[in-house]
Formats: structure tokens, C-alpha cells, sequence
């Protein structure tokens, strides 16, 4: 492996969106500035007429943090703007340590051989709940409080449609189909996130300890999340890598990010992204775990995972992969299947209890573990580590008896107030995906569902970006509430730079479709501004409006670079003459100088216009 | 526009797959070979017990013609062996003709400026059904004739399953969920595809003229087919270029191609390509009738139309776009849609409606295409020229109307054992593509479904493949017979050979995916045996069971070259340590070591065990 590099500036990204520019929106309850992305759009300007109709700007989520606003400077060796600090502060039931916990933390702290990787503004304390406190989102809304991050998330998921609304913008859609979901006709209000919060059909992954990353929520009751995988491994990549990749990932829409390091300096990387991170950083400690047994499962302790629990939340990770439904008893029914386990947590925890014939110690140390995540507030996400690893495996006694114990764990930490997701499968064809969705609900007690795909065949490695976006579609439309990105590397080596865009682009995609099939409203606005600058030939507008103006552009301009194109009523695939799109608006400007619709022009009788319109000549406006 | 080239030998792809070889299955009751591509595997070697487990053989449908049989000489300027020539003649129905029909054939066939850039070899003379005969697959069908092609099908669609079955190789599969198909729990036989085709749900494209093609079988009922699009622009391309986009399409699975040219040379491409295609070729004869007519689509008329369909009927064309269902009265229900007509065909159609206020030429004359079409064997693709262009469009009273118009042509066609497919739509949010689905085979009577796509939202230009690969799969899975690709340039320019590519690779996951889920007999089979290759780290073979070998491939390389990782038990990915699948194994080894599975070791009581496998330190395998 080559020698770990720490970030340069240069090489994190800054470039701003095309046409765009960073708003935000105020809050009424606190004082809050929700950030979003505005982005502006041409004039139509109607041949015929002359008149100019105003395109409103359209408002859209943003990931991406302080990164894409021109007027903030980042210096990565500081981290980025403490967000959060007051509010968490404001609520007087943290307490700063004087120094980290965990030994493991301190004995990195203290080798002077990680000088030079290590986060060189460690300034912070590491904050914990005062003794007897909770710090949940989950207990503040189950005792009826608004918090800031439940009203900035309220105005986050609504995209200002209230003000679009007022300047006119359509928010035209058709009905959804969503399966016993419950999503709000008009506006997400602070109440309902609160609600949803404590109820635990949703959650709020929120770190205390990452007062950088802006609030956000994961509950199938609110637009669909997406996850992306980032992380060194032993063969390859550096902390410098990680770090840009987490940037990256923003930048193209991940809600989350989850460092999944499993190679040298864990404990430094993480650092250096949850310090730059705007997104909450999700972790499977057991991996930390493994790397300080020197890779052997069996020698694997629970003190030493505790410690490595505390190590993390005091860094800021908002949620644990936590595979405390991995049972003894479970392991012998992977015996038959095709590819056994392909958790990675869930095969090091079987081995672990086959070698010591004892119950999993994150099943036993349970309640401990809530302890923990409510100190810091961290949630679970409760690992599927018998998820089915091919087709063949698919919705079999090991997977599903795993999940019925994620339920039984659900439970459990509701009664702490400690927040949970559920992680499901893998690979699935399209006919029984919905089985799972059902139980999970089922068995779960509708705590939110987060997926790995899933992968509908087995048979394209390098496409599982798109076997996998297939099945991510499917079940975010029938109530996934976060999508876990799988990259076009999958099962083949660790993703770069490049995979991790297409697979975030290509989870967008999944993500929105299943917005727009389960009816989250002014889900299609976008859909219909785009399409609408398409028919108008406003090629840019077109290119701004998509998910990635890049390529797009490029993609156009390989055939037709210049600047002219960008207004033509073409492209190279149909040409001139062949464009539907052109002959259409013929059709219907040619109604218009008739000062009617083609409707009216038919019903007046068209054949005697038609030879004035032929008489012409084949093109109606020179 | 540059000059145009014809196709160089060199260009066109020779390329084999790996570990494949060419097989051809002969028939029973005809003298056929069916030609099939055979993938070989490694053995698996247990570790322990040194004992050697055969993998057989796979076979897989094989698009690809003789250009992937080594063993085969191919001059491209002489076109592919005609494959059907004998059986056509065979069957005494047909006569040749002198010289070709069409006018405008016979134009450029004398104008010498074109001598550089025709088809060389066109010594073969048209055929035409012999006056009062029907040549149509439909016709013979409902005669109760099974004809070679159908033999030919019917060995093809079930790829030796019956051979494998000997061998014990497993086709283990979850049982489908299909809506109200038909398909075989055993066999394909060639009785069950002609009784497909005499009911007319499914259809054989098979123009007599295009003997080199190899026949296959669009319908419900069968594997789902896909369709690549090739073709040039006014802005784009050369017949060199399409004709290796042609093969190159064949190569990676495209089961018919069409030939969509509205460019310059169309007449002398289409040759060019369906000399040297194996596969199918559709076209859309209004583009080149629009061509002749200088692009005025209010001065084309049924004669110059009528003359196209028999020009290219004669070259061996297999199915036409014919839109038929534009009538005058629908015009105007696109008038306030987002986006109009997006049918090329469509635009034109309604602008020569409006323009002359006359019916739509193609519904008037329907009968009369009809008589051509059964002189050939060519096969309607009812286009749908009122197809949504955007998510705000979609279901909508304009497409819906024209579907009941192409029921009431279905049954028109079909009173002269004409075949019949309907083309659909298009861009549909996933919650209303079902009704599209039910619709058509309620309004059309069951005759196979086309669909482009559908795209799923109208936000990601640039990545529409993905879009539409996630609707196109669902709606296969519905009872949609053949998928019509979408390309990453869809809405930007013009597809290169690299996004034709991806539009068949992304497209064969949709319907491999569609297959799974209707629970088609062995379609999980490859997923299995990958998977299977997969956990054995028998990488090669993985890369050999993919869709895109050498894609796989290179991405596995990128981070681990060396020849000894491919039988390396990890990956960049998660490293040596945390490859679940190596855990795994290492778990079963481990319960095989004891000359017993996981379970029972469990039961006679692991505990005593695992001191002795701890006591062994963590690598089992020294």
C-alpha cells in the first residue's frame, strides 16, 4: 500500500452548480438559516408573439454544505463552520470533557508518528450528556420539543414550495401510489417531523459531537435519502482520497456518508471527514474493532468494541452499523445458501460465536450499547448481517429470523430514546422485494428501512450501479426511507472518485423516482421545469435543472460545441428535420397566428386554412 | 457533415467471448442448427479435502451471429451466409423478382455517384410472395405449419436446459410473480411458438429478404428481447459508422436493431447493415419518406410512402414503425400537454393531418400496407405517435386514445395474418406504468408490447439509460415482449459505440431482470452460477458468467492486475481481512474439518471445539 497522504486544498472541490446560487431560508421558531440551492432559469420567448414569459428559479435540496457558497472560506486543516454548537450548547445538558475517553483515542493522540497525518485543529472538547440526561432528538420530541434541527429540517424538506407557490410556479403532479405511508398533502410542519421523530418512524441522525453536518432526516414519510460508501481498504486509497470523496459525494447529493475504512489510520481519516463533513457520518465500528485485533474475529471483546464505540461518538459519528441480530443460533441456516454470509460484519460476528460457541456480545451488551448512543446521540442502524449475498439467497429463514431480532432490538432502544434504522438486503429479484418492505414494517414497528440496492440480478458486475438502482427504485417506492449507493466497482475493488459520482447520480435517480411514485408533493416540479425547458429548446436551462449539468452539457457538445446549438431547436441525434419537438411547436404556433388553439382551429373548420398554411412553404416563420 | 465512408473489414468486431465457444444444436424436425454461445468454468478444489468439483458448462442465448465463430470467413462486402435462403424457397410460396419494385430503388441503383458508396454485392434478386400467397410467419402458423423458424425458436429460447439438466447442473429458482402470462414450467416446444404466433401474442420479424437473419420471437410468453437503435443524423455519422454500431449492438445482446437513419445515404446504409446483421432489422419508413419529400412533411403522400415500404421491404426489412394511430381528431388532445409530440413520427404524422385537415394517410391506407406487408413477411410495429415526452404527459386521453386505435388496427392486421407489435410508451412515473401494461393487452388483445423504456423522471439527461432502465424493467416484468434501449446521449445527441454499448448492456439487465421476476424456467441459472464462481473467488469465471466480460474484468484490474489475484481470496474492496465471503468459507472449512456442517456442529456442542480452533490462531489454512 502507498504511503497515507494527508488533504490538500486544491484538490477538494468548490466548484459552484451552474445557474445556481445558495439561499437561506429563515426559521419562525429559531433562529435558523436553512440553506438551499436556487437555481435560475432563462425567459421563454414566444416566436410569434414576442412575449416574454418569466421561468421562476427553482428551489432544490442541497447537500452539499458551505462548499458551493462562493461567500465562505474552508480551510479543510480547520473543518468547517460549527453549525450546531449553540443549539446543542443551548440546551444545557451536555457537559466538555477535558480529554477523549477512549484509550484507544488517546494512545493514537499521544504516537508522534501520526503528527503528520493527524487533524492538525483538534481545538474541541468532546462533548457527552451530563449524567442522567438524554441528548436524543428521539427524547426531546418524545417530551413534545421542537428542536432547532426538527424546524431547519421542516424548511429543508419543503424546498420553499410555499414561496413558488406565491410566484405562480406549477406544481402539477400525479396522484402517488404509496403503501400505507403517511406523507403530508400540503406543508412538512416542525410538529409533524417532531411527531414522526417520536414515534420512531423516523430518526435524526445528529451527532453532538458533528455540529458541522446541517440537519437532515431519514423516515419514509419524507423525500428519500441516499447513502454513499466511502473508505480506504488494506490494498488501497489515503486519507487525502477519502476526504475528497466525501466532498465529492456531497456535491453530487449524498445525504450521508458512511467511512467504511477498513485499512491504515481508521481513527485519523475519520477525523479529518466528519471535521469537513456537512453530512452526518454513519460508521460500522466493528471494523475499528477488528483492525486492533490485528484482523483475528475470535479475539475480538466486548470491552475492546466499547471502546471503540466511545472513540467514535466522540469524534461525531451520528450512526453505528450495529449486526446485534447476527445469533448463534442463526449462523447454521447460511450453511445451505449459495454465498453463505457477504456481511462483512455479520461473517467476522459468526465467527466470533461459532469459535467461542457464546451469543453475539452485541446481542448481551445490548442495553450497554443504548447507554452509549444516547450520551452522544448516535443511532443504531441495526445491520442485516445475514443479508442474502445472491439471488438464490434471497428472503430465506437466515435473513428473515435476523430481522424479526432487529425488531425485538428496536424495542429496546425506543425504551432508552435512542434512535433506529433498519439496514436491508442485497440482492433481490423484483418479485420478492416487496416482501421484505412488508415485513420490515411488520417485525420493525415501522422504524425506518435503509437498503443496500437491492440488486435485482447477479450476472452484471460493473453495471451493479444499475442492477442494484433498479431494486433501490422499487423499494424506496414502497417505503424505504434511505437507499445505501452501490458504485459500478461492486464486488470488483474500491471505488474511485468517478464511481462514487455515478453511484450517487444513478441513487438520485432511484431515490426521486420513488418521490414522484409515492406522491411526496412538488416531487415532479422539477420533472416538469425540465421537461418544459426541453420542449423550449432551452438547452442550458435543460442542462441546470438536471442532476448532473456536466455531463449533460458535455454529452451535447460532443457533437455540437458551439455556442449557437445551445439555442437551436436540435440536436444530433434527430437533426433539424427530424425534431418532434420543433415540428410540434410548429404545429402549435402555427395555431396560435391563427389566435386560437388547435383545438379551436380544428373546430373552425382547418381545411380552408390548411392551404394558406401550405401555401407558404414547409417552414411557417422565416 | 463529413463525407461518408463505408465500412472498412477491420472495424467491424471479431472479438470472441472469453472462455466461450460457439455450439449449434440441430433440430429435430427440420435440418436446422441452432447456433448457442457455451461458456466454460474452472473446477472448484475444496482446500481441505482436495477434492475436485466439475462446473459444467453454461449455455446463454447468443445474439452475436457468425461474427463471434471463429471458424467462419466473413467479407462484409459479400454480407453473412443467408441462413434461411433454402427454407424460404423451401416452402414454394415465393417468387423473385427481375429486378426491384420501388421507384425510387431503382434511382439509386443507376445514379453512378453512388457506385463508391453501395453495397457491393447485391447479386441476390428481391422475393416476393407468389400472386395470392401470404408469406407471414402468422399465416403459416394459423395453417397449423410449424415452420423451420420455429423450430428454430423454440430450441433457442430454451438454451440447452434439457442437455444441463443431465449434466445436474442446478436451476434452482424462486418461483415468479407473473400478471396473466403463459409461460412453459418445462420446455419451450415448437408447437407451443406456433401456437403463440396463430394467437398473435407473439410475432417472428422474418422478411424474406433478410435471409441472413437467425430467427427469435417476440412475446410475453418468451425471454424478453431488447432492441438497440443505430442509425444516422443529418448532423452525424457514416454508413461505416452504423454498420459497425450494427454488429457491435449484436455482440452484446441486441436481439433486433433498428435502423433509424435521417441522415444522408439511407437507402445504401439499411443495405449495408442488413447484408451483415444477424439479427432483425426494424425500421421507421416515414424518416425516409420525409427525406424524399425534402423534409416537408405536408407534401408526402401515400404514393411516395407506399413506394419506401416496398423499397425497403425488398431489402429485408422485418418490421416497420407505422403510425397509424395519429388521427386528425387526437391532434388537438396534445395541445396543452408540457411537451407535445415527442414522436418523430408522430410530429410529422400530425402535421400533415393539420396541414391538409385530411385523416391520417397511414389509418386510410391500412389495408393497403397490409398487402404489402404479408408479401414479405413484415411485421407491424404500431408506433405511438402520441407517446408522453415527459412525466406531466404520461397516460394521458391523446396516448391512451391512439392505444384503442391500435387495437382496432391489431385486429385489421391480423384478418391478413399480418403480425402485430404496439410500441409504448416513453416517460412514465412508476406508479402509472402498470396501467399501461394492463391497457395494452386489454385494447390490443394480448399482441406483444414494445416499450422505449419507460423513463422513470424527466431529471437526469445525460443518464437516461439509467432512467429508463429502471422503468423498462418493471414493465418487462409486467408482460412488456421487447424492450426498446435507451442510451446515455437519449435527449442530447447522437449514441457513439460506446453508448450503444451501454444502452444494450443496461437494457439486457432489464430484461434478464423482467425474466427473473416472471419467473421464466432457468433464467436465474447464470445468477447462480455467478454467484457460485463469485464465493469460490474463481474470478475469472465471474468475469466469463457477466454480461460485460472485459468490463469486469478491467475494473477488477485496476487496483490488482497481477494474474495471482485472480485466484485471490479478496479484493480492493474490503481487503484480505474483511472479505466476508473468505470468513465464510473459512467457517464452513471449518465445520467440513470436523467432517461435519455448521449445524450439526452446533449441535454435538461447538463449544468444545472452538477452544481447538482458537487454540490453532486465526488462520485456518496455513
Amino acid at each position: 500500500m502507498k504511503k497515507d497522504v494527508i488533504p490538500n486544498q486544491d484538490i477538494i472541490t468548490r466548484d459552484e452548480y451552474p445557474a445556481s446560487k445558495k439561499i437561506y431560508v429563515k426559521g419562525k421558531i429559531h433562529n435558523i438559516e436553512v440553506p438551499m440551492r436556487e437555481i435560475s432559469q432563462d425567459d421563454t420567448i414566444h416566436k410569434l408573439t414576442g412575449k416574454v414569459e418569466k421561468n421562476h428559479p427553482i428551489t432544490v435540496y442541497d447537500t452539499s454544505g458551505p462548499y458551493t457558497d462562493p461567500n465562505i472560506n474552508i480551510d479543510i486543516t480547520k473543518g468547517i463552520k460549527r453549525l450546531r454548537q449553540q443549539w446543542i450548547l443551548g440546551r444545557g445538558d451536555v457537559e466538555a470533557l477535558n480529554t477523549i475517553s477512549s484509550q484507544y483515542g488517546k494512545d493514537r493522540l499521544a504516537d508522534k508518528n501520526l503528527d503528520n497525518l493527524r487533524f492538525p485543529n483538534l481545538q474541541h472538547k468532546p462533548l457527552k450528556a451530563k449524567k442522567g440526561c438524554n441528548v436524543s432528538q428521539m427524547h426531546y420530541a418524545k417530551k413534545g420539543i421542537i428542536t432547532h434541527e426538527m424546524e431547519f429540517i421542516a424548511i429543508r424538506e419543503n424546498q420553499r414550495r410555499d414561496q413558488l407557490m406565491q410566484n405562480g410556479v406549477e406544481f402539477k403532479q400525479h396522484p402517488g401510489q404509496n403503501f400505507g405511508a403517511n406523507i403530508p398533502d400540503g406543508f412538512i410542519t416542525p410538529e409533524f417531523v417532531r411527531e414522526e421523530i417520536a414515534s420512531g418512524r423516523a430518526i435524526i441522525p445528529n451527532n453532538i459531537n458533528h455540529p458541522e453536518s446541517e440537519p437532515m432526516i431519514i423516515g419514509r414519510n419524507f423525500l428519500v435519502k441516499i447513502n454513499a460508501n466511502i473508505g480506504n481498504s488494506a490494498v488501497s486509497s489515503s486519507i487525502a482520497e477519502e476526504v475528497e470523496k466525501a466532498v465529492w459525494a456531497c456535491h453530487w447529493g449524498a445525504d450521508t456518508i458512511m467511512d467504511l475504512s477498513t485499512g491504515k489510520n481508521i481513527h485519523e481519516t475519520r477525523e479529518w471527514i466528519i471535521r469537513n463533513s456537512p453530512v452526518p457520518i454513519g460508521t460500522v465500528p466493528i471494523y475499528q474493532a477488528l483492525e486492533k485485533v490485528k484482523g483475528k474475529p475470535e479475539d475480538l471483546t466486548w470491552e475492546i468494541f466499547r471502546d471503540t464505540l466511545i472513540e467514535q461518538a466522540e469524534q461525531g459519528v451520528s450512526y453505528f452499523t450495529i449486526h446485534a441480530g447476527v445469533l448463534l443460533r442463526y449462523v447454521p441456516m447460511t450453511a445451505d445458501r449459495v454465498t453463505g454470509i457477504v456481511s462483512r460484519g455479520g461473517s467476522i460476528l459468526a465467527k466470533w460465536c461459532l469459535s467461542h460457541h457464546k451469543e453475539n456480545f452485541l446481542y448481551t451488551h445490548f442495553e450497554d450499547i443504548c447507554e452509549i448512543m444516547k450520551s452522544y446521540d448516535v443511532a443504531f442502524s441495526l445491520g442485516d448481517g445475514l443479508r442474502p449475498g445472491c439471488l438464490a439467497d434471497a428472503n430465506d429463514e437466515a435473513q428473515f429470523s435476523e430481522l424479526e431480532t432487529l425488531g425485538e432490538l428496536t424495542k429496546i432502544a425506543w425504551k432508552h430514546d435512542v434512535q433506529v434504522m433498519i439496514e436491508g438486503p442485497g440482492h433481490v429479484p423484483m418479485q420478492l422485494i416487496k416482501e421484505n418492505m412488508e415485513k420490515e414494517l411488520k417485525d420493525c414497528f415501522e422504524a425506518p428501512f435503509y437498503t443496500l440496492g437491492p440488486l435485482v440480478t447477479d450476472i452484471a458486475p460493473g453495471y451493479d450501479h444499475i442492477t442494484s438502482g433498479i431494486g433501490a427504485a422499487q423499494i424506496g417506492w414502497y417505503g424505504t426511507a434511505m437507499l445505501c449507493y452501490v458504485t459500478p466497482k461492486e464486488h470488483l475493488g474500491l471505488p474511485d472518485k468517478d464511481d462514487v459520482k455515478t453511484g450517487v447520480i444513478t441513487y438520485k435517480i432511484a431515490a426521486h423516482a420513488a418521490d414522484l411514485a409515492k406522491g411526496h408533493p412538488g416531487a415532479q416540479h422539477r420533472d416538469n421545469a425540465l421537461s418544459k425547458a426541453r420542449f423550449e429548446f432551452r438547452w442550458n436551462d435543460q442542462f441546470n435543472l438536471s442532476l448532473d449539468p456536466d455531463t449533460a452539457k458535455a454529452y451535447h457538445d460532443e457533437t455540437l460545441p458551439s455556442e449557437g446549438a445551445k439555442i437551436a431547436h436540435f440536436c444530433s441525434m434527430c437533426g433539424p428535420k427530424f425534431c418532434s419537438m420543433k415540428i410540434t411547436q410548429e404545429v402549435r404556433d402555427y395555431a396560435a397566428q391563427l389566435k386560437t388553439n388547435e383545438t379551436e382551429a380544428l373546430e373552425k373548420g382547418l381545411k380552408e386554412k390548411s392551404k394558406e398554411f401550405t401555401g407558404k412553404g414547409s417552414e411557417i416563420y422565416m
